[in-house]
């Protein structure tokens, strides 16, 4: 929190103790709900509650608390009260809240509920988290097609507090079925008398419920769409998944994809508040499985020891040689599986990609060849730096050449291609350029006496 | 493109040879501009430019082709009719296109156009790439606060064609000062004779037009926005940007912040078509710069020769260690580098983040430490293994705690904490590694006899 969120929460806990609500309101006046929701969650819940009942956007500020403080404050608040905010706030945050309650806390509140909100709340928490279903609210703006515009207009404006949104209207018939959505704008610019059907747009952009939340994303941005509206397998409209979410999907998708490069398993929630067994879960199975996978590149040193134990000058250049490997291939790998994810390169683009990484591989292997040669010649003889220079090309290659293919093969057989983790690379990476350099240095340096170190 | 659009395309081209337009129109019919411009951009540019004159929407269409084909398109058509196509694209748009001309394409362009479009494209070109400038668009609709209802919802109606949005109106005075906001929403739910000043809030999130273009999706996407308001320093309304803009700025940005965690610098533009000598500087800067840091774990290693030598095992496991103190860095890194990144932590929860990390590195320091040390135990012996253990605990503490600070650190001196990339921090960590492996080896096997591999 920043100074002034600090200063903000003191001022309402003095306010609040001393029944003070007129200095409280002043001090809240004007910010928006978000901010407000920052200040307020601080507070102990018993004081919070008492300044919340009394905002008129209380349960919007609610729905703004983390998702971890809202348990917490719904454990504290009286049960009544708790009853009320949560049927005001919106359907699929009201969703989400009840799906993090836990089944004490969810067989109270259920019976303070009224029936509709209970149905709405059955129906939307069935979906599995990470698809739209989980993503979707139920709060859409509906309209029938032989209506006017003057009517479509007026029931909108009936609509417009507890609709999500009414900037895109969807147009269902007696069955629900999606038939077009009109935008709040084509209504505004049209006659009056002009019928619903004919402004309509009947092609619609719709996605299914059980459609992976970030395809849904995809969606939204491609077609820049305000709303994306959610049908079931018989077209009928069952909730819509506005912009706002998509964001959040865009950015949490992202950060899903950068710990899998780093080898971290997804963790849903914030890395704040996670707990040390949530980390060393999410984290273990990789590394312990690298530890195994790195005895390839120990079993390759261990073929040629005879080469290292009367060439120890070669075990100074080991670290430095395999690295450039590994971090060539962990830049080529991650090049593709991000454009893999954004959809900016298909599986048919493979070979003209692989020709050209062939080539950009050579350019900086030699490169880094040349760098390292400079070592080698100083360190030991221009025979090692010889040794030095061929290996570094072929590591660097070959490791460009695994780096940009493994994301391709893993997507071939159906896995995730971000499964190709910048460790999983430098460890291939690692075995295969331990063998190629002592491979060539067993070549090169095999009729020569002990070089000195 | 998916076989679908290849048949569209064959289907477009056949019927424009043929002169037969009403059956390309037909094809086209239904489609969404983004889906017409992903067709089309595949036609030959003569082809092209003789469908896409044609058809009522064509700036909106050409605005969605592939910035580099706009390039060469706009290379193609007649003078007079990109003149008139770039006068009807979005204001955003047409000063993308145009940044990207070149200068004797511009002095082709600038005459034709109108003296409006050409200050328009003057403004907002100035503006340096990755800011708000860059970003927004000039298309915003403004209300006087004095209009009522009624007087404003006419004026909306007149200036939904040519404005990127109408759902959010902003409320200036005759210097152009921004006052308030008022969306369409709240004003066809008022009584038509109230004002837009009683309506409007006037505590307006807004932003500099040199604002980072992060900092402006931050923003869009904290409060929920359809679009944001940019002004001058004097408070001026000059442009505003859109929620679709900000989500493929998150897009963006987060795929930047992918690269730099393999070490490849900003690459502006697609990956599909980058050239080699691009894709060649992005990358060797880091490659190279590591192959010198690389050399600090040979020069560990050289200080340990004797140890070496007489104790080749060690050379065994000399890659699983230093690289498991990488893998674990690495993931520390990452996850502070993202979550700093999200504004999920702030600096000041350092202190609380590196005693949890320490917690969760001694719990997976001695799952790992378990592993290598069973592996040391068949290879070597019993002083093996524990070398191996005692060595493996300490790598990946040590390299969890550089790998969770360096992205602080760097933070602290107003640095890029995404400079802590994988690459470098398995460099540190390597170094680290080794140092302490072979230390904790000459410890303990110093006075041993050479022990047999």
């Amino acid at each position: 929190m920043s100074r002034t969120e600090t200063d903000l929460v003191l001022v309402l806990s003095q306010a609040i103790e001393k029944n003070d609500f007129d200095n409280a309101f002043i001090a809240l006046k004007g910010l928006r709900p978000i901010d407000v929701a920052d200040a307020l969650e601080q507070l102990e819940p018993t004081l919070c509650w008492r300044l919340l009942e009394l905002l008129p956007n209380r349960a919007e500020i609610f729905s703004y608390f983390e998702p971890e403080e809202q348990v917490c404050f719904a454990r504290e608040f009286p049960r009544a009260s708790l009853a009320e905010l949560v049927s005001e706030m919106p359907a699929d945050e009201r969703t989400d809240l009840f799906k993090r309650l836990d089944p004490s806390q969810r067989a109270t509140l259920l019976p303070a509920l009224a029936e509709e909100d209970r149905a709405d709340i059955h129906k939307l928490s069935a979906y599995v988290e990470g698809t739209a279903g989980a993503l979707m609210t139920s709060d859409y703006a509906a309209l029938k097609q032989d209506m006017t515009v003057l009517q479509a207009m007026t029931y909108l404006r009936e609509e417009a507090p507890d609709a999500e949104t009414i900037y895109q209207a969807y147009v269902v018939d007696d069955q629900k079925c999606l038939l077009g959505v009109v935008s709040l704008r084509d209504l505004i610019i049209s006659d009056l008398d002009k019928s619903v059907k004919d402004l309509m747009t009947s092609d619609v952009v719709s996605a299914s419920a059980f459609d992976d939340q970030e395809d849904i994303a995809k969606k939204i941005a491609r077609y820049d769409l305000l709303a994306l509206p959610i049908v079931d397998k018989q077209g009928a409209l069952i909730g819509i998944v506005t912009y706002d979410d998509a964001m959040d999907v865009v950015s949490e998708e992202a950060t899903d994809d950068i710990h899998k490069s780093a080898g971290v398993s997804t963790i849903i929630g914030s890395i704040k508040g996670a707990s040390i067994g949530l980390l060393y879960r999410k984290r273990v199975f990789w590394l312990v499985l690298l530890v195994f996978g790195n005895l390839f590149s120990g079993a390759g040193i261990a073929h040629f020891e005879d080469i290292i134990a009367a060439n120890i000058v070669l075990v100074f250049f080991l670290p430095l040689l395999v690295d450039s490997g590994g971090n060539a291939g962990s830049q080529s790998a991650t090049l593709m599986v991000r454009a893999l994810a954004t959809g900016e390169v298909v599986m048919r683009d493979w070979l003209y990609l692989i020709g050209r990484e062939a080539l950009v591989a050579l350019a900086l292997g030699c490169t880094m060849a040349a760098a390292v040669s400079i070592l080698g010649y100083i360190r030991g003889d221009s025979t090692v730096a010889l040794v030095l220079a061929l290996s570094m090309v072929s590591i660097v290659m070959i490791g460009c050449m695994i780096g940009m293919s493994l994301p391709f093969i893993l997507s071939k057989f159906n896995l995730d291609p971000a499964s190709a983790s910048a460790p999983l690379i430098t460890s291939v990476c690692d075995a295969t350029g331990v063998v190629i350099y002592l491979f060539i240095a067993s070549l090169l340096l095999a009729d020569l006496s002990i070089v000195p170190v």
